[in-house]
């Protein structure tokens, strides 16, 4: 769909996965076989962004399911609990992983009511997880004609860590509102954070977005304040790895430090994510858990320590950005504005906006 | 006077220099046996930090003159002006560098009035260089005393690039505050920010605090608002490059959004910085100049790209912070707090605070 990349693929006996933490230097291509190696590939990052870890979750279960030595179906079951719960305990934040997971159970619990065929329930396992890849690439599609609305021609638009194509199935949320005022023809440039420690919005966001021709400026994230108080950023759209019922959103660490100095300058700042990143059940940002990840990702960068190797760091992986901050939330059935509360209550008991 | 380091040193013929980039993997000193060489230390990093700029620039002004093989008056004073001339087009921002060389200036014009010998003038410009590199040290023990007040013990102190022992002849601004609390038995606790794209925070500032046996822990850049929304940090000291007469402040890039993200979180925010850094001429931030840097120091990373290698990027290296944000000025003569335009003309007219 992209040109000449992907972000995951089934291939009948396994889950490829572009391997990000080799781009952009390298376009290297993991075959995961089995379903723990999905799990892996999930926890080390191969595979990263909130609907891309929902997509991979359930192609690893279907897979784990596939690759089933267990022809007795309690034995089955047993197994399918497990792998849900090891690949259930990769990352805590992105919401997705869980929702994928619990959409998976309840298409098991749907088959295991009408078969005891392990063969039968592997199949229509697989099928689920197909249409998930399937609705994600669909649902990032609408969000990216719902936000363009938003980005209007000669537009700078800034945006942090990496919410793409390679943070889903395909076209992306906070770059599928950029792709789609692309795919309009209006002429707008985005400004990409580098998103340290991780380096997502160097390495993937300018990738793919150069990739696809469109205009792009790699700052370092301590630039975009500066940026904005010279009025070189007109608005700011980023992804979500979990939205709470109130609209408190939660992604990647230094989202929040935007959002406070978009308030100062005045700057609109928009959340894009698919519904499934809402967890209508976590009352507000506080109730998020936030991942602490090693911290070497922050004193070793390429190889080699940026510090005394003993220092101390810390490494909080994504951060909390208050509704008060926040201008609107993208989904694919429109934009919500605040009170946000109202708004998302609305969309998950079947309303409108 | 540190622990088995110093950041430039007279050695009789050549200044020696500890080179900053290479830190901390490796310790190693540099000798600049000619002006040219000083001038390339500057420009490189080798030697940075607005106070050492300053002492480097005189080391580097009378190494020219001793080496100078021009015996006729004239001639010499020719090679003088040149000298200051390459020396002064190394970096734009810091005032230090342009207030050495004005000193080093006004020194020459005195000792040419009373002597037309060579070799008397470069031995008088040499001891100037020596006046100004000890004036350093002291008037840097002088702001860590002065800003010692506003650090209690139990503090967690964050700071942004590095303004320590490594930016000046010794001791530092922001982390000679840091000292004197250290050294009056406070028990306190630095953050420092890594301060990308050249990594001062994390290369350096750990280091010499590491070193020094001062707590200290390792930020991301885009972890301090998180870090301040949790109640982390109790007060902000940061050194600066060059500070208008109305206080505004210009200091390492980052450094207004640190500013902007303590305002929101009412946190006190600090600028340490010697008078010699104090641009009385410039009525305000808007007319410091800004310097931009090479492109490759935001598009590489420990000898490997982290983007597209032809990727668009912008280098501020510095940005301004405007008066309102700042809490306080911690100088050699005490603290100036807001009205700044009034406290500084009182100190630059021989007033007090």
């Amino acid at each position: 769909m992209h040109k000449g990349f992907y972000t995951l693929k089934w291939e009948g006996d396994s889950v490829s996965f572009i391997d990000q933490r080799k781009l952009p230097v390298e376009e290297i291509y993991v075959s995961c076989r089995t379903y723990k190696e999905v799990a892996e590939a999930i926890e080390t990052m191969v595979v990263r962004g909130a609907p891309a870890i929902g997509v991979s979750a359930a192609y690893g279960i279907a897979l784990g399911l596939i690759k089933s030595t267990d022809t007795e179906i309690y034995k089955y079951e047993a197994g399918f609990k497990e792998i849900c719960d090891i690949i259930g305990a990769t990352r805590p934040t992105a919401v997705n992983l869980f929702w994928a997971i619990e959409r998976m159970k309840k298409a098991f619990a749907e088959i295991r009511g009408r078969t005891s065929s392990v063969s039968e329930i592997s199949a229509h396992m697989l099928s689920e997880a197909h249409s998930i890849y399937d609705e994600d690439i669909n649902v990032n599609k609408a969000i990216g004609r719902a936000g363009s609305s938003l980005v209007k021609s000669g537009m700078n638009i800034l945006t942090h860590c990496n919410a793409g194509a390679l943070c889903a199935a395909g076209y992306g949320t906070a770059l599928g509102v950029v792709r789609a005022a692309f795919e309009q023809g209006k002429k707008i440039h985005v400004f990409a954070d580098e998103t340290r420690p991780f380096l997502q919005g160097a390495r993937l966001t300018m990738w793919e977005l150069m990739k696809d021709g469109i205009d792009c400026t790699l700052l370092s994230d301590n630039m975009s304040g500066y940026m904005m108080s010279k009025g070189k950023i007109d608005v700011i759209v980023v992804g979500a790895d979990r939205i709470a019922a109130n609209g408190d959103a939660a992604n990647k660490i230094g989202t929040y430090s935007v959002a406070v100095l978009a308030k100062h300058h005045n700057i609109p700042m928009y959340f894009a994510a698919p519904l499934s990143t809402v967890d209508i059940n976590c009352p507000s940002g506080g109730h998020i858990p936030i991942e602490e990840r090693n911290l070497d990702e922050v004193r070793v960068i390429n190889g080699k320590s940026i510090c005394p190797p003993d220092a101390k760091a810390v490494n909080p992986s994504f951060d909390v950005t208050p509704n008060s901050l926040i201008s609107g939330i993208i989904t694919e059935k429109g934009i919500i504005y605040p009170p946000f509360e109202s708004g998302i209550k609305s969309l998950f008991s079947g309303g409108d906006l």
